[in-house]
């Protein structure tokens, strides 16, 4: 079923629509225009709301969801992948923007332009290099937690359009300061109407469907799309209530005029002191972003036995920013509820995404004009009800019942993400959830094993009933042997035969599950041979995979070594245990 | 033979004096005494040297090395081991301020005090938290690279005392740089004596211990004991000739006034600005005095068949550091060659340690006078001397011939310490060491495995001639799995049953050496045991560990799996195959 080719040559690789374009028909045709058409309509509310949420003017939304498509349908791997402007991406813009203290519009926008290129240059340089594997440091639960501490950072930052006051912040306790500053100065014409596009949205989610479903019998999916569609008649109906009742008169912040026509082409042009700010938040939103891309891309191409590569991921959401730059754009990625909707929709080849173009293109011309009504509070309620279906608190219960470690990193990810901002929310989260990797392999399972009686079995003498030797002790280490438990082990082992001291003349150490002896390892275990020897014991390995003898053999440890290294742990037990027995001492 | 203490009560832990003062002799003193003198001896050049290499007035390396030994002998648990100033510690505290700008000698000495304060503190609290583990990120190549290049970078820094030239700098560059600027200004009389004291010095360390024990019978201990001691004789000699003939009005450069009498007590005190710019380089001192300190006690220990305690080592450094601060002295740590000539000496307790106080202060009280004529160059010579045994580049060697993940680890310290700094050249070593230890691990060997005819064994289908069956396919995954692989195996696995498709009913993953599956390894099985039942392929576990098995069920993943897990490989295989044979599907 793959149609991803592996005998292709290399420089096709890299551009996936040679392969999918060369076998393209008019059936792909059909279903790719069908979701082009679902997805633009879905598009076009988001679109203005997530530059709303970036702290841009509601264009660059539209912006963003054009030439950035076209890129990633020359070079993405995913077939039903839709990209543009997210939540997350765009929370983490606006958060690295605000702190920059940029005084015109016109700044902004280019700083967010120039984000938006630097994370795209990244992202190509990682595809070059292939360094996708980078990705990987962002654990599951660190990723999780740090979407649900995004989302409801989001929600609260939105409250202040729907209560239409002024409000600023980072993070929970400086929005919520300065909500509670502006209180007294609520628009209550702004919060009606705000409040009932939320009820409104929150039918469409929870009720709608079940309705179109049961009395309309209409399919699930079909009920699905029009749920999925339904924001853009909060847009169209609030835009009609704006202007019949003229109320940017009572108040009520409206998103103005919006440029009419095409993008902007050409370079953002910026202070070399903004961009080196920019290094450190660009490198955030490029992981970021593009883990989200991938693990969304990845799903839904499993569900159809598709493939993605990761690699060239990489170089298509790089290019999916850089057109974004080039043409008054922001940051984008690959987002999750547009590309269910495409997925759904029928969308077959990345042509639907092209096609999507055409259809914001269109909006980019012809709507703009209308939305000079458009109230704010519409976006915001958007935005809200849109990120609260990514808040999912449960990830902190299965990570407590699934490990205290994993538990730890969720929950510096979900605090300090809330608390003071989302750069050092992941940042943390990452760096614990290193840490404690870190340290649990710093202390590995160390076991004394013993011969389970009648068998060439070796298990732990604490939890079976096994046979053992007052001259022998076999210790079996499961974890690779590495710098940040060199020094534990040769404690652990010093220890051990110090406790034994009397009889003890053998040392075994079981390797099978070391999959790696480190330099700082090697040494200590040169240092434990020694320190043996003096004591008057031999120290031996038994079971020592391939891969580590045949580094053991580039040094000198196996030419000191006192004893020997057995294949097998009965080997070693057999051997150790009769050349004891004749020995009257 | 150990007479550390096992049974006793923990508060009786904290004072290891009380164990091994209560059964002092008469015969332990005799050694103390006689290790005492030698160590004061050999500590009188060594501290003014030190203090200097610091940047500190030459008496500050005495008080540096009068209570904090008080403060070891009754809290550590190393029979041998001689605290005071080192030359890699010094160096670091002579980076950590020459950056701060401090003007007066008196604010740079509460600074050097502050320094080895907040050491002190840290050391104490990572003690009371027995969070002694922090020191093994440091792995053992890195340690040697760094101790080889600081080794390098204090011998050069020292060079424009022998020229009798200023200059300073905190890298290779600088410093040549800084050197040659002053080329101009060499005074010949300071460069003759330098020399003179190194070929001396050099002489007494190459030469004498040979003429000794050729020439005069003595023993390899009592010729290596003048050898160690033989730097004081350069130290009255210098003194002599620079006071006989007048060389300070021939412009060589000699210590001055030193105050006479006892260290000042009391708390350094500080701006608060100058405070927090010292924690970085605080926290990199400990770290690295500290990992110096035990891996020198923890040698020592073994060959006498005793042990030392790396928490309660924490603990008496932190004392040692605390009382330095307070006594005018600056950071101070245990050292190599002193903790060598104690032992040699034949030191059998702390107590040589509070003996050599005693003798610290004598010199403090009656010796000071005299060094007004000693010549830095004669300072400088003994610290060249002393560090470039410090220097060993073989560890490149050894490295390189290992593994290439070490050498990098060793490379990257080695040339950053010297082109930039010691501190930013540790802490790049350390998190290369991390970064390479992620990288390797995120990328696991994972081998297919098939049965060795006629066995139970079961082995690489690329290395051994094997039995597989089309329908079954078994991967063996030597690693963890953690966040950094699971998105990997994910890949392979998948990768891996697309190949076989057609006939391709069972995917076993032989777990003998998994150690840990961590949430997000978790949840990335979980996805695989979906996308392969979308494709009607189960997946089954082999040869789980007891640890990693009880985890499991802690979560969902064994309900939902859609195939089984087997305590052995072979069961597996046996019932996966047989299951399949009477099936004409």
């Amino acid at each position: 079923m793959t149609k991803t080719a592996s005998g292709t040559p290399q420089w096709k690789k890299l551009f996936p629509i040679l392969t999918w374009g060369a076998a393209y028909n008019r059936q792909d045709l059909g279903g790719d225009v069908t979701a082009a058409v679902i997805v633009t309509i879905m598009l076009i509310p988001q679109s203005l709301a997530y530059a709303l949420l970036a702290g841009l003017p509601a264009e660059v939304g539209l912006y963003a969801s054009i030439l950035p498509l076209v890129a990633y349908a020359i070079f993405g791997t995913s077939r039903v992948l839709a990209v543009g402007p997210v939540a997350v991406v765009s929370l983490m813009s606006a958060s690295a923007l605000s702190s920059l203290g940029l005084e015109s519009v016109s700044d902004y926008v280019a700083a967010s332009a120039v984000l938006a290129l630097m994370s795209g240059g990244l992202l190509v340089a990682m595809g070059a290099l292939k360094l996708g594997v980078v990705a990987n440091l962002l654990s599951h639960p660190v990723i999780a937690g740090f979407i649900t501490a995004s989302g409801l950072l989001i929600a609260v930052s939105q409250a202040k359009h729907i209560l239409g006051i002024k409000a600023s912040g980072h993070n929970l306790i400086e929005i919520l300061g300065s909500l509670g500053q502006g209180l007294g100065q609520v628009n209550f014409v702004t919060l009606i109407l705000g409040l009932g596009v939320l009820a409104f949205l929150f039918w469409l989610r929870l009720g709608l469907s079940d309705l179109l479903q049961g009395k309309f019998g209409l399919s699930k999916l079909a009920a699905g799309t029009i749920v999925r569609v339904g924001p853009v008649f909060a847009v169209f109906g609030t835009i009609a209530l704006s202007w019949g009742l003229d109320l940017p008169a009572l108040g009520v912040s409206v998103v103005g005029t919006v440029p009419t026509g095409l993008p902007p082409l050409g370079l953002p042009t910026l202070d070399s002191s903004v961009l080196t700010a920019l290094i450190g938040p660009a490198v955030l939103i490029t992981i970021i972003g593009y883990v989200e891309s991938v693990s969304v891309a990845q799903t839904l191409a499993a569900k159809r036995r598709q493939k993605i590569d990761p690699n060239q991921e990489l170089t298509a959401l790089g290019a999916a920013n850089i057109a974004s730059a080039l043409s008054g754009g922001y940051a984008v990625t690959g987002g999750f509820a547009r590309s269910v909707v495409n997925f759904d929709a029928g969308a077959r080849t990345p042509a639907a995404g092209a096609l999507t173009a055409i259809g914001l293109t269109l909006a980019a011309i012809y709507l703009t004009p209308y939305l000079y009504f458009l109230p704010t509070a519409t976006l915001a309620a958007t935005i809200i009800v849109a990120v609260l279906s990514l808040v999912d608190l449960s990830i902190l219960k299965t990570a407590w019942n699934y490990s205290r470690a994993d538990f730890a990193a969720v929950f510096v990810t979900v605090v300090l993400t809330l608390l003071v901002g989302v750069e050092t929310g992941v940042g943390a989260g990452v760096a614990t959830s290193i840490a404690l990797f870190l340290w649990k392999t710093s202390r590995p399972h160390v076991a004394e094993v013993g011969q389970v009686p009648g068998s060439q079995h070796f298990r732990n003498i604490d939890r079976h009933q096994v046979l053992t030797d007052p001259t022998l002790v076999t210790l079996r280490i499961d974890e690779s042997l590495y710098f940040a438990n060199a020094r534990r082990m040769e404690e652990l082992i010093l220890d051990r035969v110090h406790r034994g001291a009397g009889q003890l003349r053998h040392v075994v150490l079981m390797c099978s599950a070391v999959n790696e002896i480190d330099l700082s390892a090697l040494e200590s275990l040169e240092a434990i041979n020694h320190q043996l020897a003096d004591l008057g014991v031999q120290l031996h390995l038994s079971e020592v995979k391939g891969p580590v003898m045949d580094r053991l053999k580039r040094s000198h440890f196996l030419d000191d070594l006192s004893g020997e290294v057995f294949l097998s742990q009965n080997c070693a037990y057999e051997k150790l245990t009769k050349d004891q027995k004749p020995d009257p001492s």
